[in-house]
């Protein structure tokens, strides 16, 4: 091994062939998505089910390309450029039925067709990024959970058909463990309120009640009792591709951008000529291929096996806020133009901040990294100073 | 004369009449007009002026109030805590009548009343910030201009009922002067097109055509020829209030998430204690008490008769930057919430953003700062270098 | 009273009084005093003595001038174009005999007439911010404390001739009070190590030792007991000159900058006529002019009795470091001259930042903002979670 | 090829080399060299002669190792983690003999053994970045250039043996072009003074005047007229090596600085429990680690031969800038302590902003970009905006 910053030919050619698919099947109906806030239309999980985008790291006789972490981050960057919604889907549905067992092979070969949709249940109004205080329990009634609780910030409901769901299920030692548990989304007792958000809204955010929802015990998600290791497990890459989710709409709206002030004039020249035009333009550039390296880093590491903990907080929470500043810069050098709908900016820019929040929050981020870096008592959560 | 911080206590009553006003007649509407993204409904201009916060400036045999800036500065921050759009009709509509001469004393004092809106139309596809390149044409034709062009970025449009509007009117010398005609929206050959934008919706932006539209040419809004130096006029204090809009939406999203960070519990103790919630929340109110400050001053010197120029465009690019920075700030300290329309500061980040583009951007503020402070050569526009 | 953003002529006629003292007595020497590394000679207290700049808020019978506390600022902005050694010490020795009693009328007088000076020894190894750590004891016998103990970051000494010395003195109840002492620097048992520092040298620190120092146990400056009430009511007057002694650097370096810019010629023009250099500049101008309003109303609200604390914690903390953000940008604009001993820049920044630490660090007063802001229990000192 | 971001057993070995040599031989010394500001004393470049760390990147018949330019960014790292002055001569006198032709072997073999240094003298007083604005004259007279000119800014002189010297050569036609030529500087008429600067003082500059100097027309580093050319070609490994002597200092504060507040208690706690110290940190250890990526990027690009300008350019401005906020935000953390100069924090400050100049300005840097990214016609130089 030695230090190389180049794709192979396959992977290049693989990037093309993913932003082929997102221009021809995606780009088209991104706005009508965005008006209609709820899950995208036309069968877009079945087409990119079709295409071999789902299941790419998974392995063959599950359906999946057994690819490596770095190609779920091409194709990440791809599909983000165009929508990222579709990009929060992919991602959700690559990592979560290869990452966490316990769907069952059925499940995750039907995810990995288009056919079936997973999705997450873990926050609650009192437990965001503070897991440990959720609320929603479930008693274990005749070898069945019986799960009652409410969770928010539920992505992809209604429309999924399988809930991973945190409960605390209370042994006979009154000790409560968090236990992640696989529920049908038609279950009797399950029902939803939308939750109207800035962007990102074919991501589609729902308040999930349920009542009495009877599921059975064996249905448990990287075995019961350690629902929480479960979902730390996926966080390395799923951080990463977060990243480039947001890294991918930031490099795409900085190209339109170029192609948009080498054009347009102003005072008889093209706007790119004037250094409050092209500066900014080419700050952002830099800052945004910086952090493209760090994701593709954390990546590689995850691929490697090396603990991707850090590198990936710090993927994360950089490439996050740097693809938001670079997009905010970008809408203002349309003038009003980037302020109207029909240009799109706008969107992209509502979009990503989404990723502010999805999959732990950035100051969640940054206080992993103190982790790390520091040691766990700097972290300071419960006991000493953390952050939400 | 001499330093003093101070609003004088019946200034001070002014405010808290204004903020009443505002949370009583504006504030339940705000998330519905944000909605149907179209000019405020309910008879809120009307309101605005029986309760006599038209007019504020102007002299009293039109119906106005003759107060001086600081107080327009007062009841717009007021109004601005609550809804953005409102604020943007409430500047164009004190300061258009009152700064620009020429549309009547019966349109002034109807506009007095909130019976009328007036509107401007001077961006044009090509000529935004560069205000010399714009296409629409007026002919003098037996005593009437004969305006053909189309212009974009027109707020309030449909809805205002009367328009200023710039048109290049050519005269034997072949020269075409920049001339600011007032034209009634409903005359004949005028129409109209949304434009849908990402906020700030109640100001409502069209697209307006004028296909051969006549009014009599005596109608000049600041007398023919001059229409470049009457825009210029009032600017001074539209760009303070324009600041003013921007900070005092920062400032009540910053109060609303100190009482939230104060009492929001998070692994086990209110969010306000971790200093990643609490210095950022500091830090922003800062700026936004200096920027304001700024914008005050601004107002001062136009209403003891310095050049606001400077002044006022510094007020304006960073009392505008600083109160987005401000909301996007706290937006994030809510967790998911903060992403959700439910909140509703995402409709405030949302709305100020507007007000980067409103009255001449950022971009331009900063231009003419460099030309009061390193002189006109050094803002370089079409010489040598400028931006949009 | 009103919003007035105004000088007095007599204020402005002060303002150019010191201009000129500051331009003929401090400029030509601070490059030598900056290479010296100690306290400026050239009879320079001695000076400002005579030309009535010390005592300016101080009562006449004491030999002051009664002048406001927006005067210092304007001093202070007028010395601190200058040089910033000398600003310090017209701060301390301004505020110091006028602000804490104690100190004995002839001491007072002789301070104002140039002829003697003051320093405070607060800090310790281990007892910065942390005020109540302090280690330095003062028994009480016959009549006399003996202070023993070790101070840091003494400014003026070796060289002053008064110092103000935290020590904990304990009583009869075994329970330590802090009390503020003052200390003669010729007093058997005192002894000093110099503390070369980055800048700011003019102000020189020392490591002061403290070995049975004997002195009368009557000479207690506030009052026994209540040292830490005394020191605390100097800091609303004192943070704001901070501030202002940062800004009046950044301010005379912006100026210099603007000259510069407008000259220089590079690729066949002014400088100046390129945005990345003109924008940086009038950013940065409108930056440090906000502050200064900010520090000036820190004063006026001493002036009129309001309670200075938040507002002075905020003018200082964004006035600092506005300013050296401001003088850093400058700095570049000059390409490799800036990094150069002869042009002067480069001292400027080394010396601004010793308004980082001198009076309270910067997190510090964010410290004292949030407690003022969000509540004490907030602030998270020893309890819960504060900063350095 | 593939994505791989280790380095190779061999290169951590070297690593560990370079940092124990660094450590044994440099950091003894480097406050001493800060304070006589000049050269580095104590046969430092014999050292590095006798330890291979001249000619890196060289053929082994000029005595050099033959190694990629990745592995001398690793030398240069760990150079700079412990001195910015020897890590630039170690940059000049790897790249200078080995990027550039013409100096001789015997000279290029003495260099590499580290028993002549080399030196680079292009910049003027009205020719810094715009380097075809030069006065300094070559006269072609019998055979020999006769140089008459002045230079600024000429790092290690006096003490270097050979100067790279740009003049413009007048041909018959009348057309100066730039020549680079090889100047040894003990030369009659060649003379030297000072210029004291910030810090890096062991890189020591100097004006050095050309009297009528005369050398053999025959001396032209990379054959004469393509002067501007060769050092062009230079340019791409060091700005990268120019990044990394930033990043190494900013990573080694960084290091240092984690140890410090993990033990340094305030209130009764360590302050990295405060996230007000440790949120900074990682953001800076964050940005700090993406800015390696992109300097290891460039370098690499080198070696397998891709144009590196814009990776260079867009590594150097970032990491410089990166380094500098790093190390000044560190620089704070450690109270008034961090201002003196016992802790070495502030020199490291200091010496790292000479990279802000050194090789080219940050706003060349950008300029650079924009022409790779915009397109040449918006980097506007000569025509149109550029930047000093």
């Amino acid at each position: 091994m030695a230090l190389d910053f180049s794709f192979t030919p396959e992977q290049e050619a693989f990037r093309q062939y993913v932003r082929d698919f997102a221009n021809r099947e995606i780009k088209p109906y991104v706005r009508e998505w965005d008006e209609v806030e709820q899950l995208p239309t036309r069968g877009i999980y079945k087409k990119m089910g079709d295409a071999g985008l789902l299941g790419l790291s998974a392995p063959k006789h599950l359906g999946g390309q057994e690819r490596c972490y770095v190609d779920l981050g091409i194709a990440m960057e791809e599909l983000a450029r165009v929508d990222t919604s579709c990009a929060i889907i992919f991602s959700v549905n690559n990592t979560m039925p290869a990452l966490v067992p316990g769907w069952g092979d059925d499940v995750v070969k039907a995810v990995f067709r288009g056919e079936k949709l997973l999705s997450i249940a873990t926050s609650e109004e009192d437990a965001g990024s503070d897991v440990s205080n959720i609320q929603t329990r479930a008693e274990v009634i005749d070898g069945q959970f019986v799960i009652t609780g409410k969770k928010i910030h539920v992505s992809l409901m209604p429309g999924a058909h399988y809930m991973g769901v945190t409960a605390k299920v209370f042994g006979p030692d009154g000790r409560g463990k968090i236990t992640f548990i696989k529920v049908p989304s038609d279950a009797p007792g399950v029902s939803c309120e939308h939750m109207p958000e800035m962007g990102a809204r074919g991501h589609q955010l729902a308040i999930v009640h349920f009542d009495k929802v009877r599921v059975p015990a064996t249905d448990v998600l990287g075995g019961k009792g350690d629902g929480k290791r479960v979902m730390y497990a996926r966080w390395g890459v799923s951080r990463c591709l977060s990243a480039l989710n947001g890294l991918g709409a930031a490099q795409q709206v900085l190209d339109d951008t170029i192609e948009f002030v080498r054009k347009k004039n102003v005072y008889g020249r093209p706007i790119g000529m004037y250094q409050a035009i092209s500066f900014p333009i080419i700050e952002h550039y830099t800052k945004v291929e910086a952090c493209r390296l760090m994701a593709y880093k954390g990546l590689w590491m995850s691929d490697v096996g090396e603990n991707p903990q850090k590198q990936a907080g710090m993927a994360k929470w950089n490439g996050v806020t740097t693809s938001i500043d670079a997009i905010a810069a970008c809408l203002q050098m349309y003038g009003a133009a980037g302020y109207l709908k029909d240009l799109g900016v706008e969107r992209r820019l509502r979009d990503v901040m989404a990723l502010l929040f999805t999959g732990g929050t950035i100051n969640i981020m940054k206080i992993i990294v103190v982790q790390e870096l520091l040691g766990k008592a700097f972290a300071g959560l419960r006991e000493s100073g953390g952050a939400a």
